[in-house]
């Protein structure tokens, strides 16, 4: 099926810069930027500046986080001077919520529609993005806990089409919330080897965002510095490390938290049931002092030179 | 004085988004891209894709940053939705290197040409970055160690202005080349509290840019950590380190590194002569391996709620 999506979808082309690419997490809060972008444009709120019906400032949160990819292209192929074309369509969940789904590949001639079944078959040449973000505020200020949905009051989403239920992005979150895992063990993948614990303190110096929250991107920087932590005691190598082609990442986004928080990531290596060219890796953020889980992350990367 | 800058400048307004501000490095890396679109509008060259003669691939690498500001507009002031208005100069240093200022305030309304001795002096209201940046390759394939001087072949540089030799910023550098710090003792400042050494390893995770290079960038995330550490030490709190007002910032960059490098970073505070609302800090950061010198950079920071 195709969607009619003519004026709910954006499509944009962009030229990349140091500061949007590398071994670290500028691609994906890029990316985070771009949803933000699709909102301000196409639900009539300044997503930047935006308020709820008490004047108090509302951020539209990162709650899912999903970014398919491939051997040939994946979250850290982007390099200097490449040119992406990047579309985007969001989705109606409602007055608290909104999904944006971006495809993004090199550039080549002409604007493809966005199709929503070539964009969960995710089996193309680019980049599969949801983005499933949910409106907070801070329910005490100062803090980075205990936040709370919030609105703003003239956000428009009514316009929006509506996902397919099989593609519902809550039933992913639904089982990383339950399950801590996004491993879907009824297929058959198993554990390999014990889970590593590992902390890590949220850093004053690097991890906040510009209204002092613990940053989305941040997350998967968090996440990926726990996973080198497993790679090193398989005796991989730091090169090994920075080679590794992700093809599937989710997050989930369950709190936020303050500077110098202990966060002890549980981090285990799967591997994936009758498939010898991939392995999983599922991380658990949690706030070492009070248990409370912060994040959910699974991973599939990419085994040696495996086709 | 007023240069005549007309064909050798560019003003633009940029609207903050999360992913270029916040308690981190990402505005630093921001006005670094800034820098990098003035070459490749002014010079002639794709800096994103250049080349020397023998085709390999050339980096416009930083060698100096500086970053002044204020109480009211500093280098973490900028936040979601602010509208920046950046006026930014290029001056020719010959075929290998080039210095771009960048004047950054808030936008309003008509643009203001860059008046150089109102940029040294410093004290208005804006930001005042300079950034002077030198063209280099890789010296071994695979290597961040070793970095040499190298040019591309259509890097023009001569119809830019010249810099007066009093605002040479070869003369910092080579106080921090020699000396390993900015701080001047001619000026009676004096050091306060023993040197404070700790380790920090190059992260495979976050610290290496799109071609594999320690991001500049991430010598500030860097700094900051080693400068946390001190501040304490000191006692101080992650509140009172997230509001600090660093009114100025120089940073030179005398070494590449690889992943997993650890880096020792010695951090000492001193007190500003007849001064007592400031405070500086000076920053060495060494591999540790070899002793090899990567950064030296010192920071002015206002103290407590002194005017």
């Amino acid at each position: 099926m195709t969607a009619a999506l003519e004026t709910t979808t954006l499509s944009r082309s962009e030229l990349i810069w140091p500061g949007m690419c590398g071994h670290n997490s500028l691609f994906a809060g890029q990316i985070g930027d771009w949803t933000w972008d699709a909102v301000g444009r196409l639900c009539g709120t300044d997503v930047l500046r935006a308020h709820n019906a008490a004047g108090r400032p509302t951020y539209l949160s990162f709650y899912y986080y999903r970014i398919r990819g491939s051997r040939r292209f994946h979250l850290r192929s982007p390099t200097f001077g490449d040119r992406l074309r990047i579309t985007t369509g969001l989705f109606d969940f409602g007055s608290e919520s909104v999904l944006a789904l971006h495809r993004i590949t090199p550039e080549r001639g002409a604007d493809v529609p966005l199709d929503l079944d070539e964009f969960y078959a995710g089996d193309g040449d680019g980049l599969y993005v949801e983005n499933f973000n949910r409106w907070v505020t801070r329910g005490t200020a100062g803090s980075n806990e205990g936040l709370v949905r919030s609105s703003p009051v003239d956000f428009r989403h009514r316009h929006l089409p509506s996902l397919p239920e099989r593609y519902n992005p809550r039933v992913a979150c639904h089982r990383a919330r339950t399950e801590l895992s996004f491993v879907d063990e009824g297929l058959g993948h198993v554990p390999d080897g014990a889970e590593l614990h590992v902390d890590y303190e949220v850093d004053a110096a690097r991890d906040l965002n510009g209204v002092g929250l613990l940053y989305f991107a941040s997350y998967f920087s968090i996440v990926d510095w726990a996973l080198l932590r497993l790679w090193r005691g398989l005796g991989r190598s730091e090169r090994s490390f920075l080679d590794r082609i992700v093809v599937d990442q989710q997050l989930c986004y369950l709190g936020n938290a303050d500077a110098g928080c202990v966060v002890t990531a549980s981090v285990r290596r799967w591997r994936a049931a009758g498939d010898e060219s991939r392995e999983l890796f599922n991380v658990v953020l949690r706030d070492r002092g009070t248990g409370r889980v912060l994040a959910v992350c699974t991973l599939t990367v990419l085994i040696g030179d495996a086709p």
